[in-house]
């Protein structure tokens, strides 16, 4: 009988929500809003109906094994959902609990960053690493650690948050309440704030003079880039160097084989990624040198989180086998 | 019949040497120097012989189960010794494989770091711990950062460098080539150095105008601390603000349980505890503040360089039983 497991992403705004089989062939993808109902319990029935209805139009009877699912502050040990700055609940939600009674299968939840980077073990670019680091530059950052070839939790689950490492005492202020986070300059939103730092502080011609702050996003910061646009290209240059400097403060913790770039800051490939490694070999001691990968991730970035959700439940079900 | 384990911990200016069971009783413990040999293996030829020697003297004919060493820049995954800047060799030096063929038994090497914090879990505090970080407050600043359990070695053997974490660009000169990092601040020499800077910038009354550079050292700066010192107070709040605000940085890493703290710096208690915890908490995120500990080690001072060594074997030949 053919195995599969159902992976759930929530994001600020989306819910996604499919299902893979062990190779990374997803089954169904779907997704409902997360935010516009009325509470925490309308929302998961809309998305517990929604995730019942496509398992039953799935051919060939097959097994469904448990339910993945990546969401911010999700936290594996106590299967919650606590303080999510992005999402609508404001009380801890006790997420597993509710599907596993739901489903009657078994739950895993991570935060979406952990997620992603034990996807990139299971189907991605890791297969054969032990210790490796997903940073996932979205909204803002976030980050999943494997070392010894597992996620790095920490004591309380809450482990891998690399968005927060200090970058500038009195720097631009972060949702977290802190100032200056690593995520306020390297993000979607970082490079959105670097771009109107650098039209203030300079003179020179650019195509981004003519967009507000809230229109910019990081595709026309990319496009912009390529046609050459100078204030463009030296945001990018600022935000590697910015990322670069502290993923070489994250090396001398955990010595990585590689460092996996995903979302949509990532898109900007080597206008980013160049940049990012040069200012990290640049502070790195010299035994760390000229040996640690900054590379995109290798999920298809169509069905990457869902095939991220349902790898927590693969990784789980042959860590059994053994 | 008794299992016993040997540990070494070879120094810039010492070599340590003693046997330990499992329970962390020492039953001999004896030193020669590091320095002053011909050459490497006029080195390891009296070291084997000392070591030698006082197994004879074993009464019971104990089974001696293996050998562990913590040495700088001693590498886990290869065994050797390599570019270690106190250490008077300069090649690579295959210590696992010379002491293997001398004693016919299973040699483990790490760095000095690293084997404090498997004699932490083995023999300390954090026996009961899955996520703990084991600074090591010395000439440099080391660290061993255990995760899920596991020593966390990187894909090189080279993880949990903190001592090597930026502090300021173009901050303090550091031994390993780049400027500003941590060890230059946080360390028996860091404070060392912010008092000159503290002589040099204020004209505060001070017993340690009276001392010299060189001949300024922790216990000094402690006891004038002790006796309302200002410029030993105020460097203590100094070197605790810049630690605890990178141990920040350490915590969005690994999350660990608790902090702790070793060798001659970590002496002066909460004269440098106090300070580090409150900059520590004052950079936290508000879910992870007011849980992590920072304490003393849980090592006997005495024989803590032993019992670091020779956890090694004892961790791996527990492993090996399970």
């Amino acid at each position: 009988m053919k195995k599969l497991a159902i992976g759930i992403d929530i994001g600020g705004t989306n819910t996604k929500f499919g299902c893979a089989d062990r190779e990374g062939n997803v089954f169904f993808q779907d997704s409902i809003l997360t935010t516009g109902h009325k509470d925490f319990n309308a929302y998961v029935h809309q998305l517990s109906s929604s995730i019942h209805q496509k398992i039953s139009t799935l051919e060939g009877n097959p097994e469904i094994i448990g339910i993945g699912v990546g969401a911010p502050n999700g936290n594996i040990y106590t299967g919650t959902i606590e303080d999510a700055p992005n999402l609508p609940w404001k009380t801890k939600i006790p997420l597993v609990n509710i599907l596993e009674k739901e489903f009657k299968l078994p739950v895993i939840l991570t935060n979406d960053a952990n997620a992603a980077a034990i996807g990139e073990q299971v189907y991605g670019g890791a297969k054969d690493m032990k210790d490796f680091v997903v940073i996932t530059l979205g909204t803002g950052l976030g980050s999943g650690i494997v070392a010894n070839g597992q996620l790095v939790y920490g004591h309380d689950g809450y482990a891998g948050e690399l968005g927060h490492v200090n970058v500038k005492p009195n720097g631009r202020q972060c949702g977290c309440g802190k100032r200056g986070c690593l995520e306020t300059y390297a993000s979607a939103t970082g490079i959105q704030r670097t771009i109107y730092k650098l039209l203030a502080d300079y003179n020179t011609e650019s195509e981004l003079r003519d967009i507000s702050f809230n229109a910019l996003n990081t595709k026309m910061i990319s496009d912009a880039a390529k046609r050459g646009d100078k204030i463009a290209l030296q945001a990018f240059e600022y935000t590697g160097e910015i990322l670069g400097r502290k993923l070489a403060d994250t090396v001398v913790h955990t010595s990585p084989e590689a460092f996996f770039i995903f979302g949509g800051l990532a898109n900007a490939g080597s206008l980013i990624i160049n940049p990012t490694k040069q200012a990290m070999e640049d502070n790195l001691m010299s035994f760390y040198r000229n040996k640690i990968k900054i590379i995109p991730s290798g999920l298809d970035g169509a069905k990457a989180a869902i095939l991220g959700a349902s790898s927590l439940i693969w990784k789980k079900y042959e860590e059994k086998q053994e």
